[in-house]
């Protein structure tokens, strides 16, 4: 096994967030379920954006925004994606590549636009999302780069890909590298809906990783179960590890009967919860790729969660290398 | 004179900005004056933004901001200005209209791209601005609606577009419309820049204009003076009325021999000057357009710096209308 140039090569859908504030009542007018991520269509979302406050945007996307928490803890990190060769294309290449990592998958010419995610923040801080997904779905196996692959350590999957056959079929390609590589490769489930569209292909596809990331829905929908425990024993007897969150009740980090029960950080104000399961994916990869005990790289997601559910915006603000290093976690 | 549709329209640079933090080091790598506004091209554009940290999208343009202004307070708005047909061009459509203000001006096809300001905030809350102008000073005459002027209260001109031949032509119909259809013609100076380049062809341009509005120091270029006074009875002779700021001493309102000392809101922390002096103008335009007394016109316009100053973004986060309310001043 050859050096490492990345600690995390991670692949996912490519999206640009827009944000802007909403009322509930526009929540309701455009039959938007609050604090949802609803999938919509090119029309659907020319008309909500067209109804949409003025905004921001910003990079985003699940496995992006682990991208950024692994730079910022001062790990190395490598992202696959696709976006459009148009201008918010541009935008996302340069923001991941600013933060520090490595991106070259080629942008898609003449077909759909990058994807974008419509976030509507209503008064009460909550936000609910609509997701073109445009460019980001046309990753295929051929993007799947494995120079970047065989030099991971982990190499992270995102689970909102799976609805995608071609890049389900490079997350195939990519667990066979990093594993004929011997590297280690990691995936979440992402969404409690991609649990229930592909239950069972989730769980023959158990086989292909190393470390799965699920938050307590995900797990018990997985399973068809009301019983954590029950579920966490199934999926610790598929995988290595299993780091199973559960909001403000902690996490759970599993390795056969080995079972470490992390807190959650105590925080006075939840701002703004987008990104916390991302976060928690980042520091937690950053501390396995460095070898750190299961406790520990537990403790590393929830700090890394803590910090970015205390500000608006799913990436890290603060750097999370001086947090960690000040709570004596490096 | 047929009823107004609008109180005011702006003729303005539309401008995306894109905002990211940086160093010192990093403005005096890339050679950009702190705090100032630098002009570049295309090309010095994609190599600061390619050195730039990941950062946030969105609107601005000075007098894009003013007419945010003008909407927050309650007001009927239009702008012109030019974007290219493209995605961040798109962009700005959006939040322009989804702040309530009339735009139709014809995006400009294959020639430059949609102007950006790149926008790098050090640590100490200072912005230091590099702008693209592309598309924006493609701006010709006939993006000038004779609709839109002549049914708005007030045309307000950005003097930054006094740069371009084409725009200038584009301010002399405004004017012309504006004047013929018995309404009045405003204009920002906008640079001492601007003032520099052009003091002669400004001071002539001063027979279109019924209100300037000037900030201390170009209003002393303007004239070649130290001599803030001296410079106020001049310009004060030129038009009708000279709005003119001076930062934290407030402002003062001139109308021939009539002066009127406005002060400045007092606030505890200026977070981020940047748009002061476009919200000043909101104010007192929206004032001026309700037919309020001058020194009501002079604190709107305060009153609206003031909450722009307060936080970060050049457009208004709270609701000046209520804000003005509260103080009586509507």
């Amino acid at each position: 096994m050859t050096a490492a140039a990345y600690d995390v090569a991670a692949i996912g859908n490519a999206i640009v967030d827009v944000i802007a504030p909403a009322s509930d009542d526009f929540l309701a007018m455009q039959d938007l379920r609050k604090n949802a991520m609803t999938l919509i269509d090119e029309a659907r979302a020319a008309s909500i954006y067209e109804a949409m406050a003025a905004g921001v945007e910003t990079s985003g996307g699940s496995a992006g925004n682990t991208v950024a928490g692994v730079c910022s803890l001062g790990g190395k990190a490598a992202y696959i994606g696709k976006v459009a060769a148009d201008q918010l294309g541009q935008v996302f290449g340069h923001d991941v590549r600013a933060i520090g990592a490595h991106f070259d998958t080629p942008p898609l010419s003449g077909g759909p636009t990058t994807a974008r995610c419509l976030i509507n923040v209503t008064p009460d801080g909550h936000r609910t999302m609509a997701t073109y997904l445009g460019a980001a779905t046309s990753l295929t196996p051929e993007d799947v780069d494995p120079v970047v692959i065989e030099g991971a350590l982990i190499t992270y999957l995102e689970g909102y890909l799976f609805d995608a056959p071609l890049a389900r079929e490079a997350f195939v390609k990519a667990a066979a590298l990093a594993r004929a590589a011997g590297r280690k490769v990691s995936m979440t489930l992402s969404d409690v809906f991609v649990v229930e569209r592909w239950r069972a292909e989730l769980i023959g596809f158990m086989d292909h990783i190393d470390v799965v990331f699920a938050n307590e829905n995900e797990l018990k929908s997985l399973f068809e179960t009301d019983d954590f425990d029950l579920a966490a024993d199934r999926l610790a007897s598929m995988v290595e590890i299993a780091a199973l969150t559960r909001s403000e009740h902690g996490s759970v980090v599993r390795r056969g009967a080995e079972a470490h029960i992390i807190p959650a950080f105590p925080i006075d104000k939840v701002l703004d919860t987008t990104g916390a399961g991302d976060q928690y994916a980042a520091g937690f990869l950053y501390g396995l790729s460095h070898g750190r005990p299961l406790d520990v790289c537990g403790a590393l997601g929830a700090l890394s969660a803590w910090e970015v559910i205390g500000h608006y915006g799913p990436r890290p603000q603060a750097s999370l290398k001086d947090l960690a290093a000040e709570r004596g976690l490096l």
